[in-house]
């Protein structure tokens, strides 16, 4: 056999096909089921899946005590997670040293989405799901959306569907698996891995679950908490090419749907060079120090405690708190838990400019407590504006709050993630300045394509949640987006 | 102006170019000097660089001293490094248990290595320079080789030569940057920034630098002892491709240096996709579990201390020892510090084959403590084969211990960082086996291509420093390799 023969036998240059499928599964309106089918599916679950939330003392939980040493909230197996106390010293920014609670949760869950082709075009299984921090408590879900708590039996609740095809992957096709930072402010060193797998054989489709195009979810991030945080995670971990639609534009246009597919090849060029973008988080790694001790819960100063709620004595920034929750349709029937609830709603945005057709992403290197490596890229603008005194104000905040509607490219209200966070909402925002605004920043800012960010997105810990929320959003603003509804 | 004129004018499209670069440099066997004047060279600073290094008591050291409350080793500047002790647990493996000395170096250094193209052939600026760990004290390193107490003048020293390139990269050309680890048995998360920069200007060589080419380097990579650590990970780091070499080789040809050519690029395919690659290694990082506590030095159980060094009761894995070290042509005069002593030499070793032509090198997804995310890819085998059982003996070390001489493609004693290190040497070793051998391995093996693990070592976390270490040997066994004698 020659080696030629040999080669194309054993060996194989791979992943186009997927970007391919994907981007088809994006420019498809109308899958197995239609949208408004698809809303009427969704408002039935959201019936079904009610829940009775309501916050308590911390003292009413039940599994959950206050540790007498340290006053860190703690379950008592040990496991799941727990609330603790973290002081933090960083080299630059308005404040450098402080204390705070954190969520310390070291064990790795999974959220992962199946896909499937039907009728020649990927589907994606999605949830409707309930979770006791969501205003509307049920929200579109990964397929499996699991602690390693949930399904070692920490719970004692049922088996986890559909996890066994994340948990042996060996002859199946992953599109996407890397562990992913969460929250770096509210968690301390969380990752979940993001899986995506394909599935060619018949699968059951059990109640609460629903066969969706990428087209239709990309309508649907379009709707106010509707997609939940762990969904859209996972959705910017697709190896999203616009390799497949490239022929589905006219190659010298210049509006903007043209100006995010070309953003989304790395054809098209970008103003920064892949190395330089590295050699630049490297450097933002290195002049950056932060030290983090975590320390008892009850020794964090400027935060106090009452019976239900550990909160800054200034009353901004978020709350511990504890919730009672009665659900039917779960793995356990209720439970109580301590949640993280913020105090105000956050606004999350993304600058974006078209570069000689090619549209760039402001992006900052930012410090986040939680992290594992010191900064993670994330949106040009990531605060609850109440938080910050007009000397501390965040950079490019002007810049969203004084956008003309025109200028608006998307802008959803979405929430984190309920599990673990209790009304936890933020503005989610596209917003697009002219090609000649913001040429030079800061140095702890760059423009990049979105091509850039999802390949970063293939490895851990270079883009925060925040981003990978946007990064999904702009997928969708594609000329691949059907023309739905919004 | 049309949208294709501004894209010509504003956005590029990147970086194969220098793969070229690199690889021609490869190919050029004589730069500004020849070999046999190279040699001339080395040994006269071999000669001027003379150092007397003579191991003392812990007590006879000035500057550093032991901790009263926890019997840790620690510079009087709190700065530096120190040596403590790690209590360390992990899910798998032989030992679950353990506790160690090992050295905390929490600042980040540079290893940087200038490069330049003289006569339009890219030559790299390199030192000879001694370092007291080294069994021939002088080795041929990095242009830079400092660490944050270096260049800050904690050590009270001379200034870096040439820090400045490295400290300052805002207009010049980034070959590599990147953070990488060093070993996880020694060190506690310690990382280097390995940075490529080049310089078009004209720069003075000082007393004890040398330009030489990469096909020049390559020869070196085979002398015992000459080529440092230091230089070795910068150089792993290289962009380092075949597509600028593919039409100097017969493309139908099977021998042994095409198919290592073939393997530096992704055009030939490989046995597993990138997402495959990157799939194993996060299921590695979910499924191991590594819990580490930093503690006392004193508290390191089956560890003891006497006057001059703390070994373990066995006798085997290393020392800690104290070193002082006279030398005239330094930043400092002369020095008291710690090392680290191994207890025997250890055996680092590719297990490599010939797939359909291509070369494929099978790596390791190895735990040790120091790591930061819990796993890097490490060579076949990397052991002292002392230091095991029988029942507990590393896998492929029969391969290697028995590989008859022709398939021995690599073999050369190198030294690790001779700053930190006494006398650790490691017999490196590339051995090749027949295509149709290990075709099923271990859960945690894997065969991948060198243009695998190069894409890989872009990024921080992914392959360990004795892997790197291979992978610059690698690049030196191509046909692109000069015939240099060895």
């Amino acid at each position: 056999m020659s080696t030629e023969a040999a080669m194309t036998q054993l060996l194989r240059t791979f992943e186009l096909v997927d970007s391919v499928r994907i981007a088809q599964s994006a420019l498809t309106p109308s899958g197995v089921i239609g949208l408004p089918d698809f809303h009427r599916w969704f408002a039935r679950r959201r019936d079904r899946e009610a829940m009775d939330v309501r916050r308590i003392a911390f003292d009413e939980m039940r599994l959950w005590s206050t540790d007498a040493g340290t006053g860190n909230l703690v379950h008592d197996s040990g496991k799941f997670f727990s609330v603790q106390g973290l002081s933090v010293e960083v080299s630059a920014g308005p404040v450098k040293q402080w204390s705070q609670p954190i969520l310390n949760q070291p064990e790795v869950g999974i959220l992962g989405i199946l896909v499937k082709e039907i009728g020649g075009v990927l589907h994606c299984l999605m949830q409707a799901k309930a979770e006791p921090g969501n205003t509307d408590l049920v929200q579109l879900s990964p397929t499996v959306q699991a602690t390693r708590s949930n399904y070692t039996g920490v719970h004692r609740g049922k088996a986890v569907p559909y996890l066994e095809y994340f948990r042996d992957t060996a002859h199946r096709r992953v599109l996407a698996d890397v562990l992913q930072s969460e929250q770096g402010s509210w968690f301390y060193r969380k990752r979940n891995r993001n899986m995506i797998v394909e599935v060619t054989d018949d699968i059951e489709v059990l109640d609460g679950f629903c066969w969706v195009t990428v087209g239709q979810l990309h309508s649907l991030l379009g709707e106010h908490d509707l997609v939940n945080m762990d969904a859209r995670t996972v959705l910017s971990c697709l190896p999203f090419s616009s390799a497949g639609i490239a022929s589905t534009s006219t190659s010298g246009a210049d509006d903007f749907e043209t100006a995010v597919m070309r953003s989304f090849s790395e054809d098209y060029g970008s103003l920064h060079s892949a190395g330089d973008v590295l050699s630049w988080i490297t450097d933002a790694r290195t002049e950056n120090t932060v030290r983090t001790t975590p320390t008892p819960l009850a020794e964090t100063t400027r935060w106090h405690r009452s019976d239900d709620a550990i909160g800054h004595e200034s009353g901004l920034f978020f709350q511990i708190v504890a919730v009672d929750v009665r659900a039917g349709n779960r793995e356990v029937g209720g439970w109580t838990q301590p949640m993280i609830r913020p105090c105000g709603t956050g606004l999350i945005a993304f600058l974006v400019k078209r570069v000689a057709g090619v549209l760039h992403v402001l992006v900052n290197a930012r410090v986040e407590p939680g992290y594992l490596d010191i900064i993670e890229l994330a949106p040009t603008v990531q605060c609850d504006p109440r938080n910050y005194t007009e000397e501390a104000r965040p950079r490019f905040l002007d810049d969203v709050e004084n956008a003309p509607a025109s200028a608006i490219r998307f802008d959803t209200i979405l929430s984190e993630e309920g599990g673990r966070f209790y009304h936890a909402q933020n503005r989610y925002l596209v917003v697009e300045v002219d090609a000649g605004a913001h040429v030079q920043v800061p140095s702890d800012f760059r423009w990049l394509t979105v091509h850039q960010l999802t390949a970063l997105i293939r490895h851990s810990h270079y883009v925060n949640v925040q981003a990978r929320s946007l990064v999904a959003c702009l997928h969708s603003l594609s000329c691949s987006r059907p023309g739905a509804a919004r």
